[in-house]
């Protein structure tokens, strides 16, 4: 049993300050801003239950547990995106990171400098999966135990750079710039994921259906695949994200191709989690 | 003009702390376990000459001013390299990293489990540059202000994970396993560097010559370009330690073939700098 079902984390109005609460199984999204809970200082509290609070909602932040963790992102995760790529699927994960720095909020403006807007901006919709402690060396079995819960994010990406000619084909650049990975805005539990309502990752562009997947049926890797190969000779720290991979229907791909435009807004849905918005904003 | 010629940091044998010296322009690398040093507890009272303490060293630690901080690591970036390998040479360095504890000090056993070493491990003999201050969006020229010193580094791969058909050709998961980055055992100034002692890395398995490049001949791209690029968009951390590609002599294309073993010692050296040692034991 997890020991949360609904984590939402919170800028204060009282104060400025952080917080986490559970919003309990029902919900179905985070709550609004001016709402007034019952809240802690860190995960940690909320689940030892020391140091309750009520405070008032002032904006949603990313439900992290833990702030300057990188975040691993997978490559090639559904069937359907390794088609529309016209590329076969390798034997393990294909992994890079995004630094912490790349971090953003929900409903947080993506501000894109003219560098990035010229290198073809792109969406991609992901469910993502929170760690819960230091792992190391794990089969599939055990990391089930090191997944916290389940989110979802955007794992924005400059295409041009992704290109084989102007990166030699590796993915980091692309996809590092500040703000390039917004997730939330809440977190369920593995729980809640297997009550069978969350099992479909929606991306729309200004309101147009652009990504819907069930990862149930297209997802190659499970969370508990990937969690255990990332974790091969390789301490994995807590409360690392891990943005799942992408399934069809990104900009790049499309016909014609489309690509992000100056405040464009990108929703990723899922349900129970809610919607991540975030407008592009280009300086 | 540098505020420091050559730094070593190192654990001291009164209270197994942390400790920061300037060794001077004269030393010609580490200085010996049991040698007594006026030394510093962070870098910044180092450059400000505030709370210095004479005491002895234990053990040579990577000199890299903050923990915690994930390494950038850049291919194809020697001409020599890049046509042993086969591959054309990219528009923009490619790029990725390896997570902070990924961090190996000088002398320290480089311990692979059994899924490292059936994975075709190798060496890559680095020259090293460390940022002094966070910077976002500079210039080659800018970036000169922003780099602390040079120093060297090994990057160890898992060559099997590099494949396109096990990784989908991301370096990553190949590169980021635990202690897999040796760095050290001294950093030198740029000042140091523009003296024109130090412009090349040697690379030794057991004694055996294996690599030896001129960076300012070979390098593709120069340590200002690649901070530069990585800036744009991209707020890097102060302390980053970016390992700036490896020159011929891998061992996965050497012939024939040859992966390290057990108990097989790689050497990287750099005149000033002195030896990083790392001895590879199978578990």
């Amino acid at each position: 049993m997890s020991p949360f079902s609904h984590i939402v984390r919170f800028e204060c109005e009282e104060s400025g300050r952080f917080y986490f609460a559970d919003l309990g199984p029902d919900a179905d999204g985070p709550p609004s801003p001016g709402a007034q809970l019952p809240a802690f200082r860190s995960i940690d509290e909320l689940f030892s239950n020391t140091g309750k609070e009520t405070v008032t909602v002032r904006r949603i932040l990313a439900p992290l547990p833990y702030d300057g963790v990188p975040i691993y992102c997978v490559g090639l995760n559904y069937r359907s995106h390794a088609k529309e790529a016209k590329l076969s699927i390798p034997s393990y994960p294909p992994l890079w990171t995004k630094p912490a720095r790349s971090v953003a909020h929900p409903n947080e403006e993506i501000r894109v400098n003219d560098f990035c807007a010229k290198s073809l901006p792109d969406y991609e919709g992901e469910l993502v999966f929170v760690t819960s402690k230091e792992c190391r060396d794990v089969t599939p079995t055990e990391a089930k135990n090191f997944i916290l819960g389940y989110t979802v994010g955007n794992d924005l990406s400059c295409r041009l750079f992704q290109l084989q000619k102007y990166s030699g084909g590796q993915f980091f650049f692309a996809k590092a710039f500040d703000k390039f990975a917004p997730i939330g805005p809440t977190l369920i539990s593995p729980d809640m994921l297997a009550s069978g309502k969350s099992f479909q990752v929606v991306t729309k562009v200004n309101g147009e259906l652009r990504q819907e997947a069930d990862f149930r049926k297209d997802m190659i890797f499970s969370p508990e695949k990937i969690l255990s190969h990332m974790s091969q000779g390789t301490t994995i720290p807590a409360g690392t994200a891990v943005m799942t991979g992408t399934p069809a229907g990104v900009g790049a791909f499309r016909q014609p191709r489309v690509f992000l435009q100056d405040r464009d807004t990108v929703e990723v849905s899922m349900q129970k989690v809610g919607t991540l918005r975030n407008r592009v904003v280009f300086e």
